[in-house]
Parts: C-alpha cells; structure tokens; sequence
C-alpha cells in the first residue's frame, strides 16, 4: 500500500495537515523549498490528498493542488477542504499558520504521531538503500585516516569530510561533519577549530553523507599516539557500543539500549561522563523520531534504525564516542556499518 | 536601549514567548542550537527574560536560565513562569510545543509583529556591517567573472562561490550560492547542473556571505559572447533595477519600490515574466521580514534594509535578474553593492 493511503486509513476521527518538508516528500516523493510560505498537505479519509502550494513553486502533476498567492488568505483556502471541526496538525507546523484555525474554532491536536508511526519502520528498500549509504560512509572513513596528518587542522580536515561526502554517487552531507582533537572531544556539541593536529592526538570524527535521499551517520576515534587514559576510555566506550548492539531486538524496549551501554559506562565508574541519549532515530533525515535514551519505552519492532553512540567526555581532558547505524530485523540487529573500531585497528 | 528592553516595553498586555534561534541570537547575543529540542525565551514587563534550554547545552551567563532535561513536561515549566493566561508566542514556534498551551487554555497571539518591529530597523552597527558584508560579496563577484572559462559547469562554479565566502572574514554563505546559464536561467529557482559554459552563454550568478553574523546578497549576470535577445532583456531589467532604488525613500511604501520596477518591465512587455516579488529584508538572516512587494504597502523608514532584485525568466530560453541591497536613510536611498552592472561593463 502507498505510504500515504496507509496515511489516510489512519484519519478516522479527523483530518490531517502536513508541512514539513520531508514528511510532505516522505508521504508524496516531491520536495518542495518553499522557505517561510505556507505549504500544507491535507489528508482525509473523505478526500484524495490535497496540496496547498504558492504559485512559485511547481504544482506536482500527481497530487491535486490548490494554488494560492502571496498575500491570499491561506486559512480560509485551507478551511474550503476542512470536513471536521478537529484537525491534526504535524508538529513542526509554525504557529503563524496554526493559529488562525485556534482563532476560528478548530480543536487542535498534534498528528506527528501518526506520521511517525508509519514512516519509523523502514521498508526493504529503504533499508538497503540505507546500507549503501553506510557502506559509503565506511570507505570514507578509512580514507580519512590514510589522510591524517600532524600539522592539519580540525577545519581543513572537516572541509575534506564535506567534500568526499559531496563526490557522485553522495549528494553532500547529512549533517555539519565533525572533526575533533583530544581536549576537543570533550565538548559533545564541538565544531571544528583552526587547532592542530599533533603526534599524540586523539581524532574523532563524526560524520554522514546522503545517498539517493538517504542518510548515513558514524563515529570513529584514531589514536595518532600514545595516550593511556584515552586508551582506557576507549576500551570501556567499546564495551558499551557492542552492549548496546546486543542489546537491540524486537520486543525489548528501546530504553533497554539504553541502559545496556550506560551500564557498561557506569560499571566503569564513567556514568556522569556519558551526557547524551544513546541514539536517534534515521533515514531521510539525520535524526529521526526514535529516542534510543532512558526516557523512551517504546517497543523496538524490526524496521527500526537508530544510532548506538555512547560517549565519554572529560572536561578539559579529552572524550571517545563510537557510534553505529543499526535496523532491527526480525529476530535481532543487523549493524549498518562495517567500519574497524577495534583498539588494535585504530591506532597508528 | 537594549533591544531585549525595547522589546519588553511593548509587552504590555502580555508576555511573550520567543523560540526561533535568530530571533533569540538577535535579542541576547547567544546562538542555541538545539536542533528538535524545546527552547523559549519569556519575554514579560514584570520579570526579567527567562531562558527555558535543556540542560545539553551550555546556559548563558548573563540570562536567568531555567534547565530541564529530556522527557521533563516543558509546558509545566513554563507555565510556572506565566502571569498572564494570554501569551503571544513568535511565528515561528513549532506547533507541538504552542498545542499543550492552548489545551491548557491560553489565548495566543502571533507575537512576531512585536519582534520584527525592532528587529527591521537596524542601528549604524548592523548597517555598517551589512555594507561591510556587501563590500566582500563585490570583490568575489569581481573574482568569479574572471575565472568563467568555456567548459566549467554551474557547480564548479557555485563551488567556487561556496569556497571564497567562507575564507576569512566570511564564515560562509549566506545561501546556496545560484550559478546558471543561459536557458537556465529562466527558472528563478533554478540549481546549479553540471551543464557546461560555452562561448556565446549568459552567466548569472546570484550569491551572498555571511561576514561578522550578517549577510550579502548580489546577483550579477555576465555576457560570454553575442546574445541579442538576452541583451535586450538585461537592458530592460537594468532599467527597473535603478527605478526600484529611485523609488526607496521614506514615507513612500514597499509596494510602491515594487510598483517602480513593476512598470519599466511591463512598459517593455514583459510583465507576466517578472514573475517575483522586487526584494525582500535582509540582515542576520538573508531573508528577513520586509517584503518588498505590491502587497505590502508598509511604509519605508530609515534603518530598513531590502534587496531590490528584478528579473525576466523566459521559458525555454533565458532570463535576466539584477539584485542589489540597499538601505534606507534618513532622507534616501544607500545602495550597499558597488559591483558593476552596466552592459558594457559585464560583457566580455
């Protein structure tokens, strides 16, 4: 069944408005850049699906539409089409937009549920497109480290990332790439300074590419040197990372994740130094709506990828993280990215 | 005044609820990133501004900062804030944040009149720092027409724009830099290919960088060889272009600059191809809230900063756009790009 019938036999009670780009491109295969003007995709179990779209921009020849202008008062075109006095609305709508409808008497709810619903469980296709996307992920990682060099800097090698992960058959990056030195690393949010590499260094790098509209996300760290404590939080960061994987199936929840690679951390005697979330949901976008974190008992159902990052970050010191792609299939983990991260492999 | 003070002398009926990350950078001096996490700053007469930011990122010195954690009910947290049961929030705000409130009650307003106000008017540092800004974007605009080559595509060519807006002072672009030819160029949202430059193309090139927090935006278009027809295009949208700018003076409305180019290009007979707005605000954010168009017959003030920005998109063909910035004085009209643009200056 098409994503966006499967969509609209959910609508029983209400119909729905859609604005985000890549939920409107998840649900109708169009992109659409219409930066700060009203697009809406209304759905409904009365009505075919029904796109509200400046004149600029192309109307797509397989969805109805309704063209409006600037200036045109979008509410009242939307509200033509309104059936129901209760809408849903995705939760990335601007406010600007909702609040007309609050103003005129429609009761609200947030439909980013439903849009999740069908579009957190990947299809076979998107799931090997996915594995492509890592693969090249993979290779790009090992190039990186035949290029590290002492004397480059965060930026220049970030700007390499950027470039490599815009090279044919990859379309450019998933996400700002992130390239981190030793005292660096402990910043989890860091971005590439003008700082040096040196002999001894730690190198995290953090990074994705998108292939064919799918995203791929990984982190590896390469010891250029010596550097003991480091070594000692790598090995416990790698516990937890495998833990984590393990852990992984479907009927556990995802919280289980993680809490088997913070328990790996903790038992380490680390826990107030693992300040993130496991992992995030991905696909066509970076993060997703899966929340790998302690907070989120969702059931894990195959279909699912996420990230499994656990991290250390030692104010001042330095910091590891080790992040994988993984689908849940029927009956465990399949781990999107093959890429070495053995101590022995990691170090030059 | 600060500005975050100014702000709250408007607030007299209500506080106020402030999300978008420019608008937060604008108001405070703090960037915040925080991706799909919740972020508001309260903005109220009878309390300082409070920051509500999940505890992942560094909280800002010099706010009262309130820090929560993922998972924490934020709506609850806020409301521990509210004195008023209305509250306008800014246009921006994501409807799944806006929705508890109104559940819980609230009257809720579009709050970002409040914030444009202030935010449209820029003080001599921020005009001097755009001029700045548009001084970088000539001299690049000068570099690019001597590097176009016969066989470079538009890539290579945007690659290129991308590369030198963020060497040193610029910190990058300010948009996807937008290099067409020719026939391409009738798509006013057209991307860069991998078609090729030959010997008798037009090149337009539409760029900006952003330099100390704030943007450029210029577009160009230079002759390769003979091409009479786009020629008389170029001469008729030159011609708007310097009515627009004529037209900018305060007191006089936005409507009536995109009135001026409206009319040299219809005189001509090409009205139904100008088929865009004249221009739109810039500042920290390369499409900021002036809309520079027949329906907004706001007046123009002193501090108001506009691209003016006609164009001719030809189907099949070509097209032709020139945009140049300018702002508003006290008794005029500066034009913030001192780039070329006369025919026989952009023809080889």
């Amino acid at each position: 069944m098409k994503r966006i019938d499967k969509l609209t036999n959910l609508m029983q009670e209400s119909q729905l408005i859609i604005s985000d780009k890549m939920m409107i491109f998840y649900y109708t295969g169009h992109r659409f850049d219409v930066g700060e003007r009203m697009i809406a995709l209304l759905v409904g179990k009365d009505h075919e699906p029904i796109l509200f779209l400046n004149k600029l921009f192309e109307a797509p020849k397989d969805i109805k539409t309704i063209v409006y202008e600037d200036g045109d008062d979008t509410t009242s075109l939307i509200e033509n089409y309104l059936t129901h006095k209760n809408i849903a609305v995705d939760g990335n709508w601007a406010s600007r937009f909702l609040i007309p409808f609050i103003n005129k008497g429609y009761t609200v709810v947030n439909g980013s549920p439903y849009l999740e619903q069908i579009r957190t469980l990947k299809d076979d296709f998107e799931i090997s497109t996915l594995i492509e996307a890592s693969h090249h992920n993979d290779r790009i990682m090992l190039e990186m480290e035949s290029l590290l060099k002492v004397g480059m800097t965060e930026i220049e090698l970030a700007e390499i990332v950027r470039e490599k992960q815009s090279t044919t058959p990859l379309t450019g990056v998933s996400f700002e790439p992130i390239v981190l030195f030793t005292e660096n690393i402990a910043d989890p949010h860091g971005v590439p300074s003008s700082r040096t590499l040196r002999e001894d260094d730690v190198v995290l790098i953090d990074m994705g590419g998108i292939y064919q509209d799918y995203c791929s996300d990984m982190t590896r760290c390469f010891f250029m040197g010596e550097n003991p404590e480091m070594e000692h939080l790598y090995k416990i960061v790698l516990a937890a990372n495998k833990a984590g994987i393990e852990a992984v199936k479907p009927g556990s929840r995802l919280s289980d994740v993680d809490k088997a690679t913070r328990a790996v951390i903790e038992a380490a005697g680390y826990g107030p130094y693992f300040v993130h979330r496991t992992g995030h949901g991905i696909g066509i976008e970076c993060h997703e709506n899966l929340d790998v974190s302690s907070k989120n008992d969702r059931i894990i159902e195959p279909g699912m990828c996420f990230s499994i990052e656990p991290g250390i970050y030692i104010p001042g010191k330095g910091g590891i993280r080790i992040e994988d792609l993984v689908h849940v299939t029927k009956d465990g983990v399949f781990v999107m990215n093959q890429c070495k991260k053995e101590f022995s492999d990691i170090k030059k």
